[in-house]
Parts: structure tokens; C-alpha cells; sequence
């Protein structure tokens, strides 16, 4: 026969937290309303919407429907002032939500669940959930778009190095270089537009996993929460969790992008850089050292993408492999999205801000964008273009301009017209005109390209777009 | 002053492999050629972009622009007749590409890099190489949908349990949980649509990062390429990766589909189960014991997930904090990219095989569907239909039955009428209807519902969609 | 000159949480006591010890000495009896602490903070919280390991399929497949011990990062801490957080070692395997299916592998690329190593209770175990052992002998032995013997073997090794 | 019934590359030859040491061992030779070689799998491979460790800003900073050599799963192979990927302290910092900028770092919830483990090139080490220590007297003893000694701190221990 092994011994094993021994750990293991009790107005809301299609069915009587309704908005306010005493033994927000009303308005309580399950109704509290952090993201990067944008604007003219490798390259213009955050950000919100359409399909009425024979409305529930219509498969309804999937993966190269931004407020804010000065407000000084300011809140944004992409990790190896359809592990979708969004809330937050506030040093950047012999590739390409020579030739002639004037520890812009001629005799005064790194950013005229116009044409582009001018 | 420590010994320390000391070494980690190669015939496609447009726009006279596509045209067929001697010394691609232009054609060959560098150029490359790593991808699930629609059309009507924990929990349909993969796909397919749209913009003319100063035609470069547009920013247009990050996240999303399907084609097939045969084609014996059919290609899909997963945190990872514009970390993009399209696709054609070719064993899965109980929710829900039970109370009545059907060991379609009314005298004949299986899964009609009917429905709509008629 | 941007403007920015602009930004992103309160004891012990170095190294006055021992134990037991009042405004523990001592004891408060910093304090502080979790995480898996044990000494002659790929390949007992678990969770055990090892050195007295001109004894304060040592840098001492990655990576991999075991209980408790029976303690059931036992517990302990393993990312993503010393990203080294903690205790907490608890279906393993031929194996090594066939046509006879039965409906076991020498003439009546899995199982005797007397003896070895024996 | 439904039409879909069906499916995806043939030195090794084992256990005749053995042989030098005609059809390394040996010594090849398994042999065969790999990365690390010491030896006296928050805070010296890696490393290699013992286990004559009943002595074996003893459990044997796993943390972990040292080579070469200057080996120049150096190496040893940790993720989630024992998603576990090898030898290879070759800029780093006020914490702690005034108003004063030198525009050392007077009556003239960056760093003589000497001892304490000393 089978034998039976539950030890009495055994429980003496728990020391500490789980001297209650299985029924401690199980509570704590399986519970989740420490957490899922943010989904409290999604609950209601889904609840209510649930409801009154249930009248309108003639599955619920309308008197059990209004007692029901009027039941959910006293929980609701309850929760809201803060004298909800949730219940752990309750496990989850749905059973503390419903047993409250049990307590509120009796019997009829008890039918709010037709035709639905726990996991239906947790699918569609967390997808209204989801639907929330996705609008409260998109208004947070329009905001970062706006901030990023009025400094592009101020200093569309304003010359800096261009850098590759973290060396200098070519001129650019500070608000060029703003405009690149934007266009990152943009493609942010957009994902998450096309997040947002994918996941607005409503599971409930999915049931527990097979849909219900009560003769149900879920394009009505659908459009009273605001979705686009109903999912078209019930086990897929309860078992999807794509919509979490896409949203930190959204967050996650969004704070990839965070992380850029952050990093270069990192190296410019160093006493060796000194391109912009961060505020007080994001920085945190020392009594000791008064000009030491450091930037402790782009350090922790930037630090912030390890989290997200964390949370990304979590979910997509909790899914990896389970069968059809609800399984506990999906209980372990939430943290990591609502750590992701609070993360993310706060990092676009502090980088918002940051750039809002940040002192540009214009002087600082002008001289570092002259350094380094950065338009060189404008007298190769004015070689090209004016005396038609190849351009690897011409890159060959720049690289003699700028050893030339390597050797004699000066700017390429103080060689003379002989020093130049003496290496290609082609070179007339015209080409003076384009070695400082005024005319080199202005002659960049090409479509995306650094000159002033350009990014004062981008800038009204992207205003015009953040303002619903459509992309 | 400095002191210089370029120390002669320090050769000595590279041994074996790195004997050729620093040369060696960097070498090895810088040169890309050995995996870009796979970018060749759209390198080849961009210059040629490129070269018609430097000459419409004046900028290449005819007959050197009609000389380099020429020559390129030879550099293609020469590649891919295998003849090509590729060239670690030349680094990469591009230079790979070049130098043999100019051997070909001469010194027009160095006229083709004029308005361009290999940043904007290695991006384009690499964006169309993913978009049509996007198109196949899609072309491939597509395939997987046609074969899920197919299962799932044959066996709309054939019941099986439908599982909660692993445990069954109601009667479903074969086709109905096929379904539920061909939602999970088609969000797939959506997702690679968006992406598509997103990375569907040309970085070429963005230049070594500023723009050019010589009268491009960008507009012109991207619709010969089959882009929408340029994108609008240069610093931007070499900097960014995101459309390769959002390749590797929507295959990661996708390979968790995978690894479900898969993880139940693992267990379906074991002696326990035996839902469904493999074909030998995705199986592999034993000689020894014949019996044995190890689920391979099903537990190999599975396995991937992982790899699709570890490809998109690599990416995530080596661009987070990476400051504008180019940095060579980013050289580190193409591997993972193509080991995950390689993976994917290999996944994707693995999974079609195994679900067209698979046997699915009906009579197990009706005698699994009615095994455990699995109608008690109807007889619930025949109470609170057709007698107004509260919901809550139903599920306390049908609980009582099952124990009672649970004592006796029977099923409870083996219950008379007596007993049921023995625990709740409101149960009539009529209530004896909804205990079997099939009327169960009949039942179930409400949108998304698993009753045939709608199982039907769902995959007519699918394929239509599937054809072009929309989603 | 440098422009001056903070626009008053840019704070109506910031709706709903962070109306209170920057300074609310930056208290919630900066401050840490939300979560490192956690290090209060820690904390107070470090300082503690701090203080009694300073005294004995005549750096402090004994007076001033007493005072702040007496004043940091009132801070503990406040703390301890919830009654201390924790402030976000002075963000961190260490502030909270320190601001407290300075109103219950005054100036000489102050004098506490001298030849140490911030920096090494809470390297301090966090090494020792690492330290207590490695040890308890340790002396939980030595509880996971003694319930492993029981189970298998309990079970070292049950038989049962042994899997691969999940297709029954040859009998083993179920105490064998216990003790495969017994030691991964020892390795898991000896990762512990050696990180723990490596951990154990003390960052107090880096300083800031550069050391102190204090003539402080750092081997005391190591000492007092139960450490090791000193660390020997103070740059690597305030900027290592290697003990948490390896606690991390530690437990990663010790969680795949109990999901691994928890899908096998998942399986194992499916109506089709029936193999265990897991206790009321850590499955649900349903009202409405009393039969139904969901494994919630067993699936939760899968699911957390995703936490611990997003726990891992997030910190390895931190750390890439920091320059030395402290960088304030390092703050978010707490919050995934105090998840990673808590998910592990709580996992093995309920990985240890269903195992204790578990009801093995004896009958049901015994059956499985005979089914599908396992004993094929047995055959052909009695061919290569008794006839000296070579061992791959010796694995050819047995396939026909299997292949014959298969065609009959029937075991190998119901073979006779006409029919086999039909197949190889050589077969005697002795090889008969082999054919049962009681026999099977008994014969395999070699080191690490499944024959239940191996079992006993490592199960024997193990136990040693608990308790104290050595490894 | 059951349905048969291999669709002749199915395999019309599989275009292109899959044009041979499942067929060319199931060997693309299943064949592990591509990649395991790196496995081929092991593998053979590893056969010859069980033929050994065969003989002296009198389960193999002496005559079949040699000529075994002798066949073996041919077939290394056959592939040493790159000879072998390795076949796709044969799967795997494994059975190519053992194919090869029947074509060359006839019946006898077939006894050499006796009491064996694919299973246990690749798993024997692995880990052969990653304690190979273990050994030359521990090798590769301590040339590492040998750069980093005769750079530290060289500028242990060579001051410069040691940084928080990449501010300037104290001055260190360059010694004292190369120490810290070397202390990072050196726990790397400690953890190698802990995985190593782990891992030195052997599953040789775990067979498939159960263990054998033929005589062998698994303990010869594992000696013959250099294991310190046969692993304890069979099924453990052939299901544990373990040391690969801990082969990939401590990668992972390796190549976090390798890109912190990457991402500061990054910063020291920009222009704004020149701290460092990196030889012509290791970086790339640009024939049009000859001044650029862009750092190459550095960042692409910074970017390896996302491969690894992706490696580690691969092999983490594909082991998450497998059932033992051998299931075929394993196999998934070398391309991992492969790359992280041949990625990690690169990157510390080209560390290691890099640091020996640079050029340290000493009066760059002086410089800087003195701007900024980093001696301001000098002069508090001389007010604690010489004046005994409480840390907290030290730090007080050191503000003030920062900030006056701020005002006037100049450094702390050229305050008068009358300005710092007016601050601080108490301050006498031996209070000035303190403020110059060398008297800093010569003070803090604190174990471990950065004081010339002490950096001394350090190194010739890791010297001692590199050379065998023990650490």
C-alpha cells in the first residue's frame, strides 16, 4: 500500500519564521495580497463592469445588481480611506474584496461570481493595471520629450564635441545631440502605443479556462472597461501574460536609454569634462568639499536598468515552459512588473528633471569641440567636393593637414594657405572657410544632419508630434 | 615626463594561441569579418543605394558610379559563387567589400565612400539583414498557424481535459487549445509588424555621426532600399540598435510560446499521458527498446528558449551606459542577432513539423476529459441557471455531489437523480444533461468558449485573416 | 558665460506623486532606509565594534567610548521594540543611527564617524547581513538534505521508472532518485561554504577609499566582527560587491536544483502519473473538486527560479562598467540580494515541508516501473556478461526480444525461454532471472549505483556527512 | 480511433533551407556535431581510460583492449591531423568517433561501450573540457595578475584622484588602484579553483541513468582521468550541468571586474582625462585624425561582458525545471559554455596586453590628484587627531576652509596659517604639512591603505602568493 508519511517530527524542523510549521509557509508561499492589493480599483472596476452585464443578461436580478454595485463602491472607499483590514488568510484582493462584501450586503454577494473565475478576473485586473502603467509611462516620456526638447532648442547652435569611442570626432551642435534622446524616447512611446493596442483585448468571460454556458455579453464587459473587444480564445485568455512580457521589454530598452543619457551625465558632470552642471536638486554635496557634487540621481538611473532588465529576466523564465492553462507559477508576474513601473516612473522622473535643470557650459564645450583636430573630415570632404578628388585620397591629404599641424602643436584652422598648398596644391582660400567648428556644423545640412537649421527644423517637427500633429 | 612601458617581455607572456602577442590578440577581438561576413549582400545593396544617388545627385560623375555598380555587381557574384577570398586583415565586411572594388575597378572605387562612413553604413547593413531576418520570421509562424488551424479544425469536437496546475480541471477541445497557440503566434507575428515598422527607417547619410555637408539625397537612398524614410537624426542613426533589441525581445516572447507547446509535447508523450505520437521524424528510438520515442526536437525547442533569452540579455547588457555616438561595444550586436534568428528559425520549423505530423490520440484524451470530476462546474452552473442558486452556494452543492460520487467510486454521470436530489431537492432530470462531457464542452458557446462551434468560428476567422482578409 | 536653466517652470512638470518637484524626485530615488533598515543590527554591531578599536587605539576617550556603547544599545533595543522613528530625510541607516545617538548622547556622537566613512560602514554592514544569510541559508538546506534523507533510506528498495526524456529507460528506486537531489543540494552547500569563505574579510577602516592616517587596528575590528581579516585594499574594499554576486549566483543555481525537483512534483501529481501525493498543508483544493489537489506550493518553488535568477542579472547589469571606488549605482545591491533571501528561505521552506510530507504511491511506482520494457537493458548486458557478445549486437538481440513482445501485447518478463532462443540460441534459463525489476534494480552494484544496498550505504555516508562527519 | 495525419502536403512547406522536410529538420536541429567535435580529445581520452578500466576488471580481453586502444589512437591522430570525415548522420562526437573505430578494428569496437552510456560519457567528456578550461582561464588570469603587479610596483608612489561618484575625492595612488583589480582577480581565481574541486568529480559508470551490474571499478577510472573519485549518485551523474554552470557565474562575474577596468581605460584615454595613453597594439587609429587612438579593445572587452552573462542566462533557464535524468535540452549546454571560454581568453588576453603596453601620464595624474580640494579630509582629521576636536565639526571646519579657497580661487595648500586661523583658532602651522597630495597618500598607512609602503608590501605579498607562497 502507499504509505503515509506526514511526521509528526517533521514541523519541529521550521525554526524561526515558520514555526507554524506547513500552514506558516504555505500562507506565506501562496498568499499574494501583500502585493496584489494594488490591483484594488481594477478588481472593483472589473467587478462592477462584470455585474452590471449580468443585469442586463437577466443573470442577475437588477436588485441583486444595484446591492451589489452599491456594495463595491463602500469596499472601494474603504480601501481608499485606508480602513480596509485585508485579510491574509483571504489570500488575494478578489476573495478579500468579496468576502467584505458578503459582510456588507449578504447572500447577493455570492452571485457577483457567476460566470467568471478567479482566473479570469485576476487576467482582467491585472491587464487594467498594465493598460494604467502604460498611460502613466507614455506621459512620463512626453514630459522627458518636452524637457529634452526646450534644451535642444535653446541650444541648437550651441557647438560641442561629437564623440566616438569617447574621443572627439566632428562637431555637433548640444541640441543635436538632445534630439537623438528624443527620437530614442519616441521610438519608447511608440512601442509602447503598440503594446497598449495588443494588450486592450478583454479575458473576461474566459472563465476558468473553457469559457461559460451562461449566456454572457463580453463585447459588453470588454467596452465598459475600455477595451477594444474581448480575447478570441478563453485559454489563452487566462493563461497569457504577454502583455507584462511586453511591457518590461519595453521598459527594459527604455532604460536602456536612460542608462546612456545617465552615463553621459556621469562623464560630463567630472571635473575632467565639465560640460553641464547638474542642480542641487539632483546632486548631493559634502560639508567637506563643497564643490563636489555628485550625481547621484543619473547614477541611479542609470543603475535602475539592471533592475528592469532583472524583472524582464523574471518573467520570461517563469513562463518559460508551462503547459495550458493557468498555473501558480503566473502568480509570480506581478512583482516584477510593479517593481518595473515604479522603477521606471522614478527614473524617468529624476532624468526629466535633471536635464530640465542642468547649467550647460557653453565655453566649456565650444573649446572642447575645437580640440582634436574635430574637422579634419571637413577639408577631406571639401577636397572632394570642390577639386573632385576620391575620397580616400582626400581622407589621406586631411590626415597630412592635421600631422602638420600635430608637429607644430597648433589647430589645423592656424595653418596657412601655404602649408596647406604644400601638401596639395589643389587647396585654394575657399577652403579656410570651412575648418572651424561654426562653419563645420552649419555646412551639415544633410536631412538628420547637426546644423543649427536642421535641429530647429526638428525640434518644431517633434513639438508639433508631441502636441497629437501625428508623427 | 610619461614614462613608457611598452615592455618587451610582455609578448612573452602570450603563449599558444596569442603567440603573435598584442597583433594577434587584437586582431582576433577586433576584426568582425568572420560573422559580418553574413552581411555582404546588403552591403552590396546599400552601396549600390548609395552610388546611384551620389550620381543623380551629381556628386559621382555617370561613368564612375556605372563603374562601381559594375564592379560591386562582380564582388556579389563572386561571393556567393564562394570564391571570395575573405580577409581577417581587412577587418570587416565593408573593407572587405571596398578593397576589392578598388582592385577591380580602380581608383573610382575610393569615390564610392564619399558622404558616407562605415557607421551609417554598417547600420544600414545590419537593419535590412534584420528586416529580412523580421519577414522570414514572420513567413515561418505563419507556416506554424496554418499547421495549429489545421489540428485544430480536424478535432474542433475532440474533447480532452483541460488542465489548471497540471491537474484536470474541465472538459475542452483539441482545437480549442490549438487556438489558444494560434492567438499566442498571431500576437507574435503582430509584434514583428510593429517592429518592423519601427526599424523600417534608413541611417544611411547620418555619416560618421554629424551628417555630411555634400547634397545628399537621403529620401532617395532609403526608398531604393525599401525604406520609409531617413531617419531624423544622425547621432541617432549610428548609435541606435533598438530595432535589433526588439527583434531579440519579440523572439524571446515568441520562444516562450514555443517552450509551452513544447513542455506539453514532452508530456503528452510519455507513457503516463499518451495524448499525442510524435511522427519518427521528430522522434528518436533506441534499438533496444523499440518502444521508446524520445521527444527530441520537442525537448530541443524547449531548450532554446534559453539561448533566445541569453541573446537578448547580451544586447540589453553591452548597450546599457554606452555614451553617444558610436562605441566599438556595439560591433558585439550581430552574434547574438544571429544566433537567435538561426535558433528561431530552426525552433519555428521544428514546431510545424512536430504538430503536422503528430497523431493525436482521441480516445485517451475523451477518457482523460471524463476522468476526475471534470463536469462538477456545469452541475454548478445548472444551479444557479436554472434553479437561482447564489454562485456561491451552487459550488458548495456540486462539491457535495462529487464527494458523494467520490465514496461510492463512481463518476457522477453515474449518479441517479435520487442521489443528487438527496443533497439538493431542487435538482430535476434535466440537470442530468450537463454531466457529460460533450454537452459540457457544448455548452461552453460564450465568445472564445471551447464549444466546437465556436472552435470553428475561431479558425475560420483565423485563416481568413491568415490569407489576407485581416486581423 | 554658462547659461542658467532651472526654469521655474519645469516643476509643474511633475504631477501626482512628485508635486513636490525635485526634492521629492531625489528623496525617493536617493534615500535607501525604505530598505536598508534592514541592516540595523549589522549597523549597530559594526559600529561597535568600530568604537571599541578607537577606544583601545586611544583614539576615543574610554568615557566617550562607554557613552556611545551604551547609546548604540538604547538604538537597538528602540528598534527592536518598534519604536523608533526612522526618517527618510536622513536617508539611510547609518544616518538614522547615528542622528539618534547624537540626541540621546551629544557630542561625543560625533566622534564615532572618526577613520571610518559611509562607504566602508556599509560594505561592513552588508557583508555581515550576506554572512547570517549565507549561514541560515545553509542550515536550511541542511534541513532539506535530512528530509531528502529520510525519504530515500524510507525508500531505498521502492522501485520506479527511471526517466529520460521523460520515457521510462530502467528501473531505479525512488530512494536513489532522492539522493540525486541530496547531492545537489550538498554542492549547493559546499558553494555556500566556500563563498562564504571568501566573503569573510572586513572592509573597516577603507575609509572613504583610501585608507585613514588614524592609527586604527583593522585586524581588531575584523576580529570583533568574527572575520577572517582585513581586506587588503581599501579601493577594492569599498567598492567590491562580489560576495553578493556569488551569494546570488549561488542561489540561482541551487534554485534550478529545487525547480527541477518541482516539476517533477508537479508531474508526479498528475491524475495520469499519480507517483506522490503531496499533503493538505501545501496544495489548494477546490470546493467544487474535492479530488483536485493543486501542487500551488510546488509550482511557486518553480516559479521563483525566475526571481532569484532576475535577482542575479539585476546586480551582475549594476556592477558592469562602475568605475572605481563607490559609485552611488551600488546602492541597488540591497534590494535584489534581500529578494533573492527571502525567495530562497521561503522556497526551500516549502521545498522541505512537501517532501516531509509527501505520500509516495508505492504501488503506483511499481507498476510504472515494469511497463514499457525497462528491464531491455538487462537482457543485453546478460548477453555481453554470460555469452560474451559484443555489447552493440548484444543491444541488437535485445530490441528483437522487445520487439517480440511488443507484437504479443505482452513483458519480456512473460517471454519464455523457447522464445528467446528463438531470437539468440544462446539465452540459458539464468537470463530469465534478469528480467524483473526487483532483480534489475538489485544488480546494479557499481559505485553510485541504483542497487538499493548502494542506496543505503550513501544515504548512511550522507547522514555521516550532516552531521559533522566531514564530507 | 486514433488519427494518422502525416500530411504528405505538410512537408511542401518547408522552403528553402528546410526543402528535405523533417528529415532535414531533425538532423539540423538534433545534430550536435557542429559543435561537440571540440569535445574530441576528451572523448577519446576518456574511452581509452574505460577500455583500461575493461581489461583490468576482466570484462574485456586484453587482445580487444589493444587493439581498442591502439584504434583510438589512429582516430586521434586522424583528427589531430584533420583527416576525419566527421558526419552530420553520426550525430555527435561520440558516435563519430566510435564509428570510425569499427571501420578500422572491426567487431571489437562494439565492446568498448560495454557498461557505458552516451549519457555518462558526454557528461565525463564535458568536464574534462571545462576543467581544461578552468586551467588555462586560472592560467590567463594569473598573467593578468602579473601585469597589473609590475604596473602597481612601478607607480607606487604615482599619485592621482582616486574618485567617488567619478569625483575627485582623495588622492591614491596609481599603485594603489592597479592593487584593486588584483584583488578583484585573485578572488576570481579562487573561485576557479573552488569550482575546479567540485567539479573534479567523475560520472564515468553512471551508464544511462541506473548505474551497471558489470564489475567496474569506477574508481580506476576516475584516477586514470585525473579525477579526485567517482561522483556519489548515477542519476546525479548524468544530470548535472553544475560545473558548467559555475564555469559561467564565475565567467560572468570575471567579466564584470574586466569591464570596470575596460570602462575606465575608456575614460582615462579620452581627451579630457589623459591619464593614460594606450599603445598603437591595442587601439586603432584613423589616417585622417592621427591624434584619435579610439580605445577598441577596451570597449569591446567591456562589451563581452553582455555575452557572458547571457551564456550564464542560456544555461540557467534551460536547466530551470528539468526532470531527471538525461532530457535532451542538455545538449544545449556546450555552445554556451564554448563561447564564455573563447570569449573570457580574449578578453584577458587583451587586458592584459592593454595594461602592460599603456603609457601611465604621471604629471597628468598629479595634476589632478591635488584640483578639487581632495585634501580637505586631511585637515579634519588633523583637527580630530592633533586638537581633538569631535569628527563631525572637523568636518565642519574642512568645509569652511574649503569654501574661502574656493572663494579666492585658490588651493587649499595656499591658505595661510592666518586664513585657516580665522577659521579655526585652534589649527597650528604642523596643521599646513597636510595638504599636499603626497603627505596624503604617504599618511594613510591604515593595513590595506594607500600609503606608498603599504602598496609595497601589497604587491610583494601577491607576488609571494602568485609564485606559490599561498595566498
Amino acid at each position: 500500500m502507499s504509505d503515509n508519511t506526514t511526521k509528526p517530527a517533521a514541523s519541529a524542523m521550521w525554526g524561526g519564521r515558520f514555526a507554524g510549521g506547513p500552514a506558516a509557509i504555505m500562507q506565506r508561499i501562496n498568499a499574494s495580497i501583500d502585493f496584489d492589493k494594488r490591483l484594488y480599483a481594477q478588481d472593483i472596476r472589473g467587478s462592477k463592469a462584470h455585474c452590471r452585464m449580468l443585469v442586463r443578461q437577466s443573470i442577475l436580478t437588477q436588485e441583486d445588481g444595484d446591492s451589489i454595485l452599491a456594495g463595491l463602491d463602500t469596499v472601494l472607499a474603504e480601501i481608499e480611506a485606508g480602513d480596509f483590514p485585508f485579510s491574509t488568510a483571504l489570500e488575494d484582493i478578489h476573495m478579500n474584496v468579496e468576502s467584505r462584501l458578503a459582510a456588507l450586503i449578504g447572500e447577493a454577494a455570492g452571485r457577483l461570481h457567476t460566470a467568471r473565475s478567479r482566473n479570469d478576473q485576476v487576467a482582467t485586473d491585472f491587464r487594467l493595471w498594465v493598460r494604467d502603467a502604460v498611460d502613466g509611462m507614455d506621459a512620463a516620456l512626453a514630459g522627458l520629450v518636452e524637457a529634452l526638447l526646450n534644451r535642444a532648442e535653446e541650444h541648437a547652435a550651441t557647438v560641442m564635441p561629437g564623440f566616438t569611442h569617447l574621443q572627439a570626432a566632428q562637431p555637433v551642435t548640444f541640441g543635436h545631440h538632445m534630439m537623438a534622446y528624443v527620437e530614442m524616447i519616441s521610438r519608447d512611446r511608440s512601442r509602447l502605443a503598440d503594446a497598449r493596442k495588443r494588450l486592450n483585448e478583454c479575458p473576461l468571460g474566459s472563465a476558468a479556462l473553457a469559457g461559460t454556458s451562461f449566456p454572457i455579453d463580453r463585447h459588453a464587459t470588454a467596452a465598459d472597461l475600455g477595451f477594444a473587444g474581448p480575447m478570441r480564445n478563453s485559454l489563452d485568455g487566462v493563461s497569457d501574460r504577454d502583455f507584462a512580457l511586453e511591457f518590461l521589454s519595453t521598459s527594459a530598452i527604455c532604460a536602456v536609454h536612460l542608462s546612456r543619457l545617465a552615463e553621459e551625465l556621469v562623464i560630463w558632470t567630472s571635473a575632467q569634462f565639465r560640460f553641464v552642471r547638474l542642480s542641487d536638486g539632483f546632486t548631493t554635496g559634502s560639508s567637506i568639499m563643497p564643490q563636489k557634487r555628485n550625481p547621484d540621481a543619473a547614477e541611479l538611473v542609470r543603475a535602475k536598468t539592471g533592475r528592469v532588465i532583472g524583472d524582464l529576466n523574471a518573467l520570461l523564465i517563469v513562463m518559460k515552459g508551462l503547459p495550458l492553462a493557468y498555473s501558480k507559477d503566473m502568480q509570480d508576474d506581478k512583482e516584477p512588473v510593479f517593481e518595473a513601473a515604479d522603477t521606471m516612473e522614478l527614473a524617468i522622473a529624476a532624468m526629466t528633471g535633471m536635464i530640465s535643470d542642468m547649467t550647460v557650459n557653453a565655453e566649456v564645450l565650444r573649446a572642447a569641440a575645437g580640440a582634436g583636430f574635430t574637422t579634419a573630415t571637413d577639408i577631406a570632404d571639401w577636397c572632394v567636393r570642390a577639386i573632385n578628388m576620391p575620397f580616400r585620397r582626400a581622407h589621406h591629404v586631411a590626415g597630412s593637414l592635421v600631422k602638420l599641424a600635430e608637429d607644430r602643436g597648433i589647430g589645423l584652422e592656424d595653418l596657412t594657405l601655404a602649408d596647406m598648398q604644400g601638401i596639395e596644391p589643389g587647396i585654394t582660400a575657399e577652403a579656410m572657410a570651412v575648418l572651424s567648428v561654426d562653419s563645420s556644423v552649419a555646412s551639415r545640412t544633410s536631412f538628420g544632419g547637426t546644423a543649427p537649421n536642421r535641429v530647429r527644423e526638428a525640434v518644431a517637427a517633434a513639438r508639433k508630434s508631441l502636441n497629437g500633429g501625428g508623427s
